[in-house]
């Protein structure tokens, strides 16, 4: 069995651009298995493309090829890259969506023209480039098959905000708002041990006028309708609403400062 | 070949949640074939859940395994429980989400820690629970290795509202609205049929201030843009407009009164 | 292993429609291979389904069986018709959703009953009708053995809107508006190549009060926020804004005017 591809884009699920390239998948490895991640990034949102990504590899079996196309510049000079972990690959423009991930053991540019569709469109390389060289790599076809070697440090990288630490007070920003209107931060568990050791159970979150004291283990530990702070399942910090959405509720937009500190 | 997973949820197609899962599946049992039925579940909305459900798993092989997680008790004290029935297996949070379903042959409450994903969060358990157990059965578990058997009259149902009997009128209401905006009713065609023997043809049903003469067999039989009832693929009274959107144009909420009553 | 069955239709991903059309297909035929293609297709739009079918079937393997249910006529007299070309098969409603494929060698209209679920419904044929006959076709069935073989010149056809041509300009229109608000219109790359020979580079493109010069080759030819005309991934002429929503921003409507003429 093939290994199982994985799929990231911002094409959303109205046309059929991802079925599309689903059929040239499977026109070059007809019994590949593929997961979709989400089509619903938010259009050239490289961010949280580069936010999905890290939040859901490892979940995935050794081999994996995580294909993800939030692409703005396609058909411009960008590169279009493969990355090999010891685990698994990773497909996609050199645009800073590989940013969260951990370095890559080998980085290849992808330039074998024999591998593409032909002719190749200016605007849908997901089609035309990035389905059928993940459909060669399912079917065995080598990393080092698809172009030359690159290195790593020459990726492009994202910006992203980070945490300022103050005194006794720890500042992050609100980075993703899911489904449920979670407010996700870019405060992971670890870092906030660090720097509170022993006193989780003391600290105060702080978003606008909103504070909230201690950080409690599951949504349901507030009532019904009360706002909650907790490590969510990505392990960053979350303010939600217990069965409610916090982002329309708190009219909270993405961004937005968060504070951690203590009492 | 394993058997067939569904997957049920509310965790909505913007985030990683669902492929995650689908992550986990895949890297305990590889060659898992999985079938979403929906994840645009209204988020907490545990009655649509069940509606779903029992609209569906008549329509999947023997052995198939249907896993639900609309389930905002997630971390809480709320037991996650497998129900069997000759045909087939549903795992699910105990929360009434079963409770249009026939009842069970026999019923576990899920407690095999071994089984679990390491650490399991308190926000995720469709990732660090449910994922890996419905991915073990399919890949051979027997439905007893997954905790102590339970009584099936211990599960939590959902108070439905009954249908009312009244002289010569049935009123029910209106429990789902699906896509294409119809009006979805809990009164099902055997009801009807039973309480209203050989006039099914001079019924009148009633909702709002409309008023509808005969049940027809199928949109068509009015011109577009006209509203008509007829009993819909789940068996259940439907108000809809041909070639229209029945709850947008009559401005109708679910839980509206719906009447059938006899010319 | 099975030949890959497709799904397009405007059931929307909310309720379980799609889902129980797959339980059916797996039922008969349990290691087919699903491609979604989308399920958003506007409520009852035939003539989108029409374009995006055209769309798409040149990228699934030979022996792809396409399976459409835009199909307000449901539970009518209109017929249910399978395609057959040198490559693929179509099961689809007679409505004209076939109208944009090339000429197929043979047609049928699907009447072998043993073949549906029985009872059939009469509001949701995708589940009693479309998905059983595409799973034994996925698993041997031969096209001749779902019903009479009629004649191709028999089957319903859309009235598109034709191309224009009026001394040195070329009038179409908006078609299609995509994911990311992209205005695809109906005058493809050949018409406009023999139109203006030679000019291409020359051409101006005009929508409402917009006039392009030029059309480019990528959505990067220009600056982000600034709009562009391209030929895009179905080959035809696109109006869109780098990195925005043209349709959103231009407040363009589908059937709207667009004009090629030369500078």
């Amino acid at each position: 069995m093939p290994p199982l591809i994985t799929l990231t884009t911002d094409f959303g699920l109205s046309d059929e651009y991802v079925g599309v390239m689903k059929g040239v998948i499977h026109s070059h490895c007809p019994d590949a298995v593929i997961v979709d991640l989400t089509h619903n990034v938010r259009p050239q949102d490289i961010r949280q493309a580069a936010i999905i990504l890290a939040a859901s590899y490892r979940f995935f079996p050794k081999g994996s090829i995580h294909l993800i196309v939030v692409d703005p510049g396609v058909g411009t000079s960008r590169r279009i890259v493969l990355l090999q972990t010891d685990k698994q690959l990773f497909l996609l423009p050199d645009n800073g969506t590989a940013t969260l991930l951990p370095p890559p053991e080998a980085a290849y540019e992808v330039t074998e023209k024999h591998l593409f569709l032909s002719p190749v469109s200016r605007t849908f390389h997901g089609r035309d480039i990035f389905a059928p060289v993940a459909a060669h790599l399912a079917c065995g076809l080598l990393p080092e098959q698809t172009g030359c070697r690159i290195d790593p440090d020459s990726l492009v990288r994202l910006p992203f905000p980070p945490l300022q630490k103050k005194g006794k007070r720890l500042r992050g920003s609100v980075i993703d708002i899911d489904h449920f209107g979670n407010l996700i931060t870019n405060i992971d568990r670890k870092t906030a041990e660090n720097f509170f050791p022993d006193s989780v159970h003391r600290l105060i979150v702080s978003i606008g006028s909103l504070s909230l004291q201690g950080i409690s283990s599951s949504y349901g530990s507030v009532l019904p309708g009360r706002p909650v702070a907790l490590f969510g399942s990505r392990d960053y910090l979350e303010i939600s609403i217990n069965r409610g959405n916090c982002a329309q509720t708190m009219q909270v937009k993405l961004d937005s400062n968060v504070y951690l500190s203590i009492q």
